[in-house]
């Protein structure tokens, strides 16, 4: 198989925006397309890319495609619209975080047309992709994997083959369920701290040395006490994730009891007005 | 004020033992005292310190008693005991975790005995202990945590004074709350990704990396898969602290919810018979 040289990338939002960037500062020849046509322009214009007016025109001549859209509806759009234009033995990598049989439907699907898919989820949120160090989480076969690993390298900084395809979508939805709970727990900690008038500061640090330190401690600390909610990640695309993985685990015979309440804590900030802030939010459903 | 030389050490438990030797190994006047008679003497033979029959015995000449026992009960009858042989200005330390008003009630009674009263508890389990390098959360007057000082650095590494007393003692809930949510979130991702089929050591890796990175993943995640729940913080231990903290959030008029949660977890585990186990046997409580 070729190495790939020509990668055309699918959506520009917080997270595909800076990871795009990368995979051009490291050489790719880069076409890129987003649902806001201004964004890709301006885009291509920056970074030596190409703008393309649709999925299709994006994925012509490229032996990858790289989808980082919200949910399966869009990476199915975008895919299934470039797949005529990928071609035999051409490569579609989905970094979005989408349902483990989503994903395996998509790639059942691509692989009809002689297309390859791997799963490339990840975690680390806009800092983390800006610096190409994000954690990614792939799903597929060992051929579709080695082929990816130049991008992912471009991209991230701990890249793991977690298995087949699903297993890396679902190590995904796992681990981003843990950190909404454990935002969650850090909010009833920050709203006890307050009304008991302990000093923030003196709490953070003990708390960052304690059995109840965390990465998420570490980000959203800070931030919740000073009520500043600007998105890293936002709270909607939480409340997807911890709902994905809810129905994964309950298909297989799982009952997530912490899962179930933060999913209550999350959609209540949501229909409160605050699903587009940060997932720090959670914070006014506990208040 | 003088400098403390003396200081009696009692309860030699999973954590008291290894403090108490750092004490003495940083050239303290040791003199100690714990349920187990044995256990004192052993003690006092390994690490030249004096072994007591009673706390009072143990608090004879000193100018510092600490204590490191399991609940409030426990501490008011050793320092109570202990109180007319401390005598006045000396300086009594309570480094369990107990309840921040029950902290205050001794701190209380015995001031009218001219007893200095200072809060400290910590986190770190075991090794941390060792290696004095605990997270010490001191609750309580300036000057006595200045006196303290010497004595937590023998013991710990991050030593903060969290403000007057009862803060000390609710930063530590608080912050073993969140370890406990944490832990108990974890245990119900072990359970999806035995059930998934996932590779345990391919999630670990990516979890570490991850949003739901945490203290409780690096510590327990490894002992999860592998069943190892040799006690390095006992589960009934957590137990208590926990329920300690939803009283006091409730007393605050804040409910937390996935304290809740965890506390129905910890407590079928410890009614199946784990509570002498370590804390990462609440994954028996999700499978």
């Amino acid at each position: 198989m070729a190495r790939i040289e020509r990668v055309a990338f699918c959506g520009l939002g917080i997270m595909g925006s800076p990871m795009a960037a990368n995979l051009a500062r490291a050489g790719f020849e880069l076409s890129v397309w987003t649902r806001t046509a201004q964004k890709a322009e301006r885009f291509a214009a920056e970074h030596g890319a190409r703008a393309a007016a649709t999925p299709a025109e994006a994925a012509e001549g490229a032996e990858a495609t790289i989808t980082m859209v919200p949910d399966a509806p869009e990476v199915e759009s975008v895919l299934f619209a470039a797949a005529p234009a990928l071609g035999e033995g051409a490569l579609a990598i989905d970094m979005s975080t989408i349902a483990p049989t989503a994903a395996r439907a998509i790639g059942q699907r691509l692989e009809q047309d002689g297309i390859d898919f791997l799963e490339g989820p990840v975690s680390g949120s806009r800092p983390k992709a800006e610096d190409g160090t994000l954690t990614i989480m792939a799903g597929g076969e060992d051929a579709a994997f080695e082929r990816a690993l130049p991008l992912f390298e471009a991209m991230g900084e701990r890249i793991v083959h977690v298995g087949p395809r699903g297993h890396g979508q679902l190590a995904k939805l796992l681990t981003n369920t843990m950190g909404a709970v454990n935002a969650a727990a850090l909010a009833e900690s920050v709203v006890v701290v307050k009304k008991a008038g302990l000093n923030p500061e003196a709490f953070l640090e003990v708390a960052a040395g304690s059995a109840g330190g965390s990465t998420v401690l570490g980000l959203k600390g800070g931030p919740m006490f000073e009520r500043d909610f600007g998105p890293l990640f936002k709270l909607d695309h939480m409340l997807k994730d911890v709902r994905h993985c809810l129905a994964e685990a309950r298909a297989l015979g799982v009952e997530l009891r912490l899962g179930t309440v933060a999913e209550t804590l999350y959609a209540r900030a949501a229909e409160a007005g605050h699903g587009e802030e940060d997932f720090a939010a959670v914070l006014t459903a506990v208040e």
